[in-house]
């Protein structure tokens, strides 16, 4: 196999370029392979695989830098590096992450996981190579779904103003997650169509490089020049902005590639790169189905299905539901992703209000205010979107809806620890950055119907509020309690003994667990289902505090600014001096692997909270 | 005079058009007088007050809907809507915004106070009105500046869509607070100093929109008449997105602006609406001074010079001047401003040292993610850059500089009330929003000495840190206490009686005189300057708790997840019971007004202070 010689970085550079096709077909067998057992990003990173292979031709790592927009799409990357035994582990707690991090190798020189930062972070690395005198070649790799972010759009803004190298690859399969959308990705899409390739154009490109302005003569040979540029150069939308455009390029043509790319590193200004591949190539069900084999559970190579189908609705599936229900019973009601129909849920409401539905690209800035008008203008926007990426639009939802009180509802799923993407994409700062904010609520639901009941408590409240939710199976478990939802009230699920657990959201189930260990041990407690992380419930926690030694906040969010420290400011409102135990996660990032197992590890888990209690009830007797 | 003909919406049109240009005139006199007085934004009003009129006389408020970018241009907006007399008491506290807001009035329809939110909110409200089966023309009112934050860009991206009208109006004045920056701005200048104008291309325009796709045939056509379109339409950038492009149009001529507001009110798509405009037209001091005039303190109408000149440094001032001092001592410092070289005080580093300095416009989260990038890359980069302002990279500093522990120095200016800009401007949020970060070190200097060791131990420190300080007069008391900056320790100032104020950095100004106040009243008290909001000095904590019946915290921040909170938070995991009191901003969004002022009305001034904790201690004892 031509893969066993790629041990190391560098490694391909001695594969024979005959074999650079055969060697692209280990690497995708590989890795459907590999994914199919432990689950991961399949599609982009079938869709890179010469586009990789072509970037450690033409570069020498770790002095070139290379930088991986997203990241997901960086495990071609991994294995030309060294890393192909990472894979057996991969995304699982202690093994290799699933994106770029430069402590798992030198060859990974800025970590990302969100969207659109690459160009940004690439034209700092130039700007630090050129200040400190360095060499070396830069290249940001950025899909075109990352391109619809805004802060992708500064980066090139300021990259026009380069007078030195910096490669910017556009990765175009015509895909965020799903299918793309907006005015740049119509323009891209019309270049594509267009046979006006490289070569035609190259000659031409030189004699118009320089043009004397001011003379009105050379304004008008310019002009000229510049039709004729239009006339056989498709990325005038990049050139205006001062940044050279190469390209469209065939993504799967190696030879092709390295042509472009060794123009590219000629360039003396930020050049843009513009490469044509298809997301998922070479596995059937991935090209068909693009948005499933985006990020995928474990699945059958033969079948393209899930090794272990999903038998039980998660919190998504809920949402989705409400959701159609609301939308039917209120047709003010519209929903706002941010290039996620499938991943949040909406996609069914897409399909039976297509009108009421607005997928705006990824886009997290745009749309919260974009949500902020449509309410304005007398609407009841539903905001979806995942919790870690919220955090992008903390300014807007601060300055845009809660200012003039907008009723927009945040619907914040993957809310908690989310596992296997890691670090990056943990939703735990919500509690957090939400509770700072004047005038928002900010609810998270025991289970799947108290999650329907919110949504609609939150449809009718006429003012901004946001449920958080965790990835994941829905807790179906308490059915019977489901007290009507009251503004800023708990619910109280059982009342005996010395200890009280005050759990938000996710944690009422681990806390009905605890509740069980301690009773096992002897203990009796008290449990109340917080609903509300704001406006906290001061009654409920009065009456905790009155009626127990100790109480015991629970919650999977950080502990700076979240819920647990609401509750012992309302605990010392009442009275100073009682007992409280804060249960929430430690001031640090979580890493990737299961979410059983991170809870234990940052202790959360039923058995670990278990221990905590017993323990500082013991200190008090 | 015209102007008192203007009592309400609407009047402009009752004005003969002959006398056009003697109202702007009125106009003009009257800004420049009243601004004179109270202060405010003049430089962008001057520019703006054609332009408003025209928009008055072509739409119907307040059934058309009208957009301020930032809304600090709005004063010819809020003159034509019968808010003159609100000019005696603007921006004071109680009296009229200098911003757009939905309280003041019913042509105010979206509050803005950040940038670039206009296009995303005016989306909102086109989609909002054609689902609902309004009419009306919705208007968005954009700076170039503005046009360089990303989030403008993922609404022009969306807007691109739109097959119904919505008016983009780009208010082009080739500035920012300051010069402009970045290849769009580049782009928008070649435009500008072309003489291809609106009329020339207008005949040709229709003949092209519907061009049929796919055959090669005509594809070759629609490519030469693309050309032919690049020829005499300046706006291909716009017009690659699928917007429409009107202009350039001169925005200080009525008539010409008169007729392509109405030719895009007749298009049904977006529609961007170029005009040219110069900030502070018609008053000398700031055609010249742009920046000085952005938001300028009352001033001689004869000279352009402050009324009451500053005589005392502010800490911006102190900024400034340490970060020279850092420029010096060490090449790898470079420093990073949003559009803001003049507000931060970077202006200086700047002119010393023009390659480490970066502008990069108004692009907050491009800004970080950049800096990290030159962390990354062996720099030590400072991010200079307001509080409120901030907000808006919250993610980028979380994901993109804190995961990977990168030594970038953010050095927060306007961190507290600021004043006169009211809400949207306020810098009350940062410690929240901060602290819930894992790795970062939140500082804020009690003085301004401290502040320049503060950013000595923050460059050599290695590691994320931020610095916060807040508006105006740089504290210039406690000079004898400067013991050496420590990672995570506060500082002893006094040590005697039963109380312990902790304050952190504007505050221990204050605490200093609420100490001299309770000990005017018979109590005494320790005081410690915090420095350090996170980490927190346990041992400080502790020691207060254990040597005083009462602990106070004290901060310029709302109280939800900010330095209060982790004061408590480190009692209570020393003991219970012990006696605590927070001062902090309440959960609630702060007007504009005078700082002291506010500080009184929110109960963080010395008197509300010290009453409280009499009233603490009498319930004690």
């Amino acid at each position: 196999m031509l893969l066993d010689d790629i041990k190391g970085v560098g490694d391909i550079k001695n594969i024979d370029p005959a074999d650079y096709q055969e060697l692209a077909q280990e690497i995708r067998d590989f890795l459907i392979e590999k994914i199919s057992r432990t689950g991961g990003h399949l599609g982009s990173n079938l869709g890179a695989v010469e586009l990789t292979m072509a970037l450690h031709l033409v570069l020498n790592l770790p002095q070139d830098k290379l930088i991986w927009d997203v990241g997901h799409q960086s495990y071609t990357h991994k294995l030309l590096t060294g890393r192909r035994e990472g894979f057996d582990n991969l995304r699982k707690f202690g093994g290799m992450s699933g994106f770029p991090k430069r402590k798992e190798s030198q060859c990974d020189c800025f970590d990302t996981g969100h969207s659109s930062t690459s160009i940004s972070a690439g034209l700092g690395l130039v700007k630090a190579r050129d200040l400190q005198g360095e060499t070396g070649t830069v290249v940001s790799v950025i899909g075109d779904g990352s391109l619809t972010g805004g802060m992708a759009y500064e980066a090139l803004n300021n990259a026009a103003k380069l007078e030195t190298n910096f490669i910017i690859v556009l990765n175009d399969n015509n895909m965020s997650i799903s299918e793309n959308v907006g005015g740049v990705s119509k323009y891209l899409n019309n270049i594509r169509t267009t046979d006006a390739y490289l070569d035609i154009k190259e000659g031409i490109y030189n004699t118009l490089k320089d043009i004397p302005k001011g003379n009105k003569v050379v304004e008008g040979i310019r002009k000229a020049k510049s039709s004729f540029k239009q006339l056989v150069v498709p990325g005038m939308f990049f050139e205006d902005m001062g940044i050279t455009y190469l390209g469209p390029v065939d993504g799967h043509n190696i030879p092709a590639m390295l042509r472009v790319f060794q123009e590219a590193k000629r360039t003396r200004n930020a050049v843009l790169v513009h490469v044509i591949t298809q997301k998922g190539k070479g596995f059937l069900p991935a090209e068909r189905h693009p948005a499933r084999f985006h990020g995928a559970d474990p699945f059958n190579v033969e079948t393209g299905l899930p090794t272990t189908p999903r038998t039980t609705a998660n919190y998504t599936d809920v949402f989705s539901t409400v959701m159609t229900k609301l939308g039917a019973r209120d047709e003010k009601v519209v929903a706002i992703t941010a290039a996620m129909p499938d991943g949040t849920g909406l996609k069914r409401f897409r399909n039976m209000y297509p009108d009421r539905f607005f997928d705006v690209g990824i886009a997290e800035e745009h749309a919260v205010t974009f949500a902020a008008g449509l309410a304005a203008g007398g609407l009841k926007p539903v905001v979806a979107v995942y919790s870690s990426f919220l955090q992008r639009a903390y300014d807007q939802i601060l300055h845009d809806v809660c200012i003039q009180k907008l009723p927009v509802v945040f619907a914040i799923d993957r809310a908690g620890l989310v596992g296997s993407d890691g670090e990056t994409h943990q939703g735990i700062f919500d509690l957090s950055y939400l509770s700072s904010i004047p005038g928002i609520q900010i609810l998270a639901p025991k289970n799947k119907w108290e999650l329907s009941d919110m949504m609609k408590y939150a449809i009718s409240l006429g003012a901004p509020v946001a449920i958080r939710y965790p990835r994941g199976e829905a807790y179906a478990g308490l059915k019977e309690y489901r007290a009507p939802i009251e503004q800023g009230k708990a619910e109280l699920l059982w009342a005996e003994g010395e200890i009280c657990l005050m759990a938000l959201g996710s944690m009422v189930k681990t806390a009905w667990e605890v509740k069980a260990r301690l009773n096992e041990k002897g203990y009796k407690c008290s449990l109340v289902n917080a609903r509300f992380a704001k406006p906290i419930d001061q009654c409920a926690v009065e009456w905790a505090a009155e009626n127990h030694t100790l109480v015991v906040s629970m919650e999977e969010n950080v502990a700076s600014g979240g819920f647990g420290e609401k509750v012992r400011d309302a605990m010392a409102r009442f009275k100073d001096g009682e007992g409280y135990l804060q249960v929430a996660l430690p001031d640090e990032y979580v890493e990737h692997g299961n979410v059983e197992l991170l809870k234990k590890e940052v202790g959360i888990d039923p058995e670990t909270v278990t221990e905590r209690i017993i323990k500082e009830m013991e200190s008090r007797s």
